[in-house]
């Protein structure tokens, strides 16, 4: 065990036992008076260590549960979620004058994104806690991993969502069982949630301050194991981590984990993370040097999942303590033409949040901030399919054609 | 390399050799004149061996090139496809009164299906070959995994579908570059695939005999992985493993691949293999003794993937020299309730045509034919993604509602 049972406040570095359930979803209650909510993480005790243990017997990502925020004898809630393959993009690579691109392909996870990560210790750590029922409020990803392993636990989960989420986003969270409700307005979720945790005991599998400070700490550190799963695969640590971002749980804590590698020695210095997102919250306050991240102007997006008028100061903390960067992406059109361009030259088909990291990595290679070498690695965060009629909307219709040749050579231009 | 460069008829044995670019999709000749439409697979030389080669530097399912129907030097076209989790279900098992049940979850692939094993050795063969257009018949799943592996390749890919597949299988073939079209009657597509092959030298990705024999010979081979994948992931060999069919290119595929594992001495004797298919033609022959698998009376079906009125030679060799054992599961009711009872017990979303896969197999339960330590392997073969529509329908409105505690507990009924 290197988890040393405590968390602490990413901002002040107050420290509290766990669990500090109250404590879960909302952040450090100092940091919050003074203005600057900020989430508490997990702290851990690498001392005398010089390689990530491993489990092998342990299912998913719970291969690294040493490296987890989990008793030793908690039993794993795992659907076999992780150990994602990366996908080596030469040409892209070519395109932006850097040395290899590769998408982790997070896409191949049990709910198809990389919040089954989150979910998976989330859930976990609420069975460790004796917890019967979850609630998270979600535009989708989040929503369906919490539910999917919440079923896989037997654990009573609530959704509250908004009405304005694709209909496949929907049904996707009720088909594993979770009792789903909308509210008007996005930030009444939280209020609410913050209500229901008080008041029943329920464990948030997401944040409910507001501004917000991040997800479940617990969660947050499941995302850790990519930067494990990274050094593995790849053949040299990567340069730059690229993470579609709205309140930053996966960019912090994959920068959590290439801090761990650094802790134990095994790489020199973390990779420089790089935020993409819609709106550029993130991307505001490291240029005014602000601890808060937004809020900044906003309208509805295809990139609905990262659709955030505010960021979160664990963002923040990760990409400064990185010496990384946020891009703003809001044209909806440049975000499906990506999206579209991937797919039809590699054969990856992205979320239109995730399809935010190309136009942000363009932008940083015609600003010369990526360096000639550099080995760069997009988080692929979820499928497609998520939202297919954003997609469907760029495309023509499939045309009725005779079966001839020449009709069909007519019908496809040729 | 053990692949001898032939290919031989699974009915008659007559032996072709490779390439016969005008036996892909059409299988042997002979036994086409003589009214058995039977296909011809690739033949191997295993003598010798007493071990599952294994290339460790080859992405995806190259692992297992030795044991594919490629030359040495052939570049694989992979998305690192395969080496999906398997994810168990004890209650399952319980309730079945067998040993063990899992799933072997091929959501995890590249396009979210197992046709990506097939795609990515048909269109590496193809590159092997020199084509430069490759065309398939589809549905869906398997126009899709071609598209992408075609995309990945810079193949042009032109894909002949039927206008009722749902809007979300379009988009995803179109996404990846493909050139879609639509025919009035589904049988139309065989007969212009094969002027289109004859006339332009095109690769046929799917069959287009009629009665069908299956698929591409090469990709058929590429399911002969998830056999290999099993027993290295399972404690012990299975004895039971269900695979929703149509014109069972997976059933043959896997079910070669297991022969391969007897042939090599790794495992005693196959599984039974059991195709489960909305009406039954796999299941008609059996009961009959026919070589003919249907036609079978059908009717439009939540499970389209698979809703075929007839089946394959192959699929009935499969079937017959496994011991098998075909289940028609008709009814949408049933299909789908199967679907959610999975993601809400398990946190596993499949798609419809996969979902049959639970009807069938608690017929074989009742009829006491499963066997009272069976370990029985399930292949997920689709994400529930790929039609979500026919979940939703099934599923209560979101309600939307006040933020109060009040109101949530009246609308989650508490």
């Amino acid at each position: 065990m290197t988890y040393t049972r405590t968390l602490a406040c990413l901002r002040c570095a107050a420290t509290y036992p766990d669990p500090s359930l109250e404590l879960v979803g909302r952040g450090c209650p100092s940091c919050e008076a003074g203005g600057v909510p900020a989430n508490v993480l997990p702290v851990y005790d690498l001392s005398g260590r010089n390689a990530v243990p491993v489990a092998d017997g342990e299912p998913g990502l719970f291969r690294y549960r040493a490296l987890l925020p989990l008793a030793a004898d908690t039993r794993a809630v795992s659907l076999a979620e992780g150990a994602t393959p990366v996908v080596a993009l030469p040409a892209v690579a070519a395109e932006l004058g850097v040395g290899t691109v590769v998408v982790k392909d997070e896409t191949r996870n049990p709910t198809w994104s990389y919040k089954d990560r989150l979910a998976a210790v989330a859930v976990t750590k609420a069975v460790e806690l004796g917890i019967n029922t979850v609630v998270v409020a979600s535009t989708g990803n989040h929503g369906a991993a919490i539910a999917a392993y919440a079923a896989r636990a037997g654990l009573r989960c609530v959704v509250l969502t908004v009405a304005s989420v694709p209909s496949t986003m929907k049904t996707l969270m009720q088909v594993y069982g979770a009792s789903v409700v909308a509210l008007p307005e996005p930030r009444q979720r939280w209020s609410l949630m913050r209500e229901l945790v008080r008041t029943f005991g329920w464990l948030a599998m997401s944040g409910h301050a507001d501004p917000p400070v991040g997800s479940n700490p617990y969660g947050v550190d499941g995302y850790k194991t990519i930067a494990y799963e990274l050094v593995e695969q790849l053949p040299s640590p990567p340069d730059v981590v690229v993470v579609p971002t709205a309140y930053a749980d996966g960019l912090a804590g994959i920068a959590r984990g290439f801090a761990d590698l650094v802790a134990l020695g095994l790489i020199e210095r973390a990779p420089r993370m790089v935020a993409a997102e819609p709106f550029g919250p993130h991307a505001a306050a490291l240029a005014s040097g602000s601890e808060l991240a937004g809020p900044v102007p906003y309208e509805p997006s295809v990139a609905f999942s990262t659709a955030s008028p505010v960021g979160t100061f664990q963002g923040l903390s990760a990409l400064r303590s990185t010496g990384g960067s946020a891009v703003a992406v809001p044209d909806d059109g440049v975000t499906l033409r990506a999206q579209r361009d991937l797919a039809a030259s590699a054969g990856l088909y992205q979320e239109a949040a995730s399809a935010t990291a190309w136009p942000a990595l363009a932008t940083l290679a015609a600003q010369g901030s990526l360096g000639r070498d550099a080995s760069v690695v997009v988080i692929g965060t979820s499928t497609g399919l998520k939202d297919v009629g954003a997609t469907a909307a760029t495309l023509p219709e499939v045309p009725v054609i005779e079966p001839t040749a020449d009709a069909l050579l007519a019908a496809i231009g040729t």
